[in-house]
């Protein structure tokens, strides 16, 4: 595993965070950061996460010739231009790849784009990150344990992806692989579902007149529940977007599931209302105690 | 403030750890520990928590004659059975105080039971918890910096609220009082929905027959999302009852906010999205930033 020359378009908490890994690792020579804003790319230069930058309006297809990988780590509203821009300036070796939370709709901007360099594509998705964004926020270690999927196409070349999956792995992450719209559909469920409930949850005592009193009497149960509403609002109404059929389908279902639990809260069934609750909670130590077992490494 | 006598009935995460943190602070005599389970009682012993234990099925009333104050800590679904065998056993200067999750089903059976000892019931709610039960999880610092509800009745006497507000306060919890229906309407907003909400997703993930393929790609805003659910179902269905018609008003409420934003991921409404989204998300930087800055203590 040796990346002569990375360029991360997008030096974000996701991108910065990858070229640090990689550097930590020593398997990285030079790092080129590509972005919209020159504070970012300023900040990026200034930690060490990039060796030099270009800018979005400057000529940086021209970095992308004898760049090894090309990760594309801007929100996925971006992608169709900037796979437009990249297509035809990457090298005939170059792998690219990106780190959107959803998968279709990356590949169907891919398909339009990369033609014949479509088998060097590979889809992926690092399931990481924390509630702050931009360069500053970047560190080494932030996917080490963590999870990341790549959703490759029939046409993505092996080699394309097995170079993807030791870059994330070399950052400490497990990779795995998911067909695209199952991805969609298990994300739908487990991340941008949860994130709707939640924006919507405090939008709705935010716009109170007497919200301060409900605020004021919130405490840790509200504090973790109501975390992820402090995302950007503009990277998730992309992912709410870009993944609108599958997300549909989980607030339908889920709308479902609350009509459901109101029915016994109306009824005043506490044997219901014992067993629904009884079902999360043993799921939910269950998935606790899993994910926080120690990962036995496959010596095999 | 002084207490040579406490009773807690109850000797859980919370009355376990409010007896520690008054024994911590000096200001408490003797602890009896009444509850259920002898196997609880026999932990709460060993770790110091009670200097003596009475099960329920015990003559425990007998100790409440010169008990200066009971704590009854227990689901607030047992509370008319026990106000019936606390009030006729209580001494003339014994003030009982309850830390139930909801106000106004505690008040009624306060009035059934009390008669002449209702002005020395103050009923009261300490927001404290974690997700762990019983004596082993109590510890004296759990009270530090929260809030604490009183919601003392027109019947209240004024030495009483005072008494139990100095036991929160020495306990080192902020106090504020509040009317018990708009206690119950802002919990249900902010603690008893969320829950429902966390139950309800889990539980229709658990169901699933491919669940794991869910739960093996949940991450860290599933987990902060989901932790409420890992609470207790019994205690939890015991307050969704017990506070029903606050809840349902905000389960309905909440169905009218998922609707809205459905209808905007459903018209791909990009704007709206954006809009409600940054609501939340600015409400939520705004609440995170009050509650963590320093508690500046009034000196007047």
């Amino acid at each position: 595993m040796r990346i002569d020359k990375l360029a991360v378009v997008g030096v974000g908490l996701i991108g910065g965070s990858c070229a640090l890994a990689l550097r930590r690792a020593g398997v990285v020579g030079t790092v080129v950061g590509i972005g919209r804003s020159a504070a970012n790319l300023d900040t990026a230069m200034h930690l060490g996460i990039i060796d030099r930058a270009r800018r979005l309006d400057e000529d940086w297809a021209s970095e992308l010739r004898d760049a090894d990988v090309v990760l594309v780590a801007a929100p996925v509203a971006q992608c169709p231009m900037l796979f437009a821009a990249i297509a035809p300036a990457v090298g005939a070796q170059t792998v690219v790849t990106d780190a959107g939370s959803t998968k279709q709709d990356v590949i169907r901007a891919a398909r339009a784009a990369f033609g014949g360099a479509l088998p060097r594509f590979v889809p992926g998705h690092p399931i990481a990150g924390t509630e702050n964004t931009g360069a500053a926020a970047a560190f080494a270690s932030l996917f080490e344990g963590r999870n990341v999927v790549l959703a490759p196409l029939p046409e993505t070349a092996h080699a394309a992806t097995e170079r993807i999956a030791s870059l994330w792995q070399t950052c400490g992450a497990r990779v795995t692989t998911m067909d695209a719209a199952r991805h969609d559909a298990v994300f739908a469920a487990v991340s941008h579902l949860p994130h709707v409930l939640a924006f919507a949850l405090v939008a709705d005592l935010a716009a109170r007149p007497d919200a301060s009193e409900y605020f004021d009497n919130a405490a840790s149960g509200f504090r973790d529940f109501t975390r992820i509403a402090a995302g950007s609002p503009e990277m998730w109404r992309d992912i709410a977007l870009a993944n609108r059929g599958a997300l549909l389908v989980e607030i339908d279902r889920y709308g479902d599931a609350l009509d459901r639990a109101r029915a016994l809260v109306a009824a005043g069934d506490g044997e219901g209302l014992a067993a629904l609750f009884h079902q999360a909670s043993s799921a939910r130590r269950a998935w606790e105690l899993r994910r926080t077992l120690p990962i036995v490494e496959d010596k095999g």
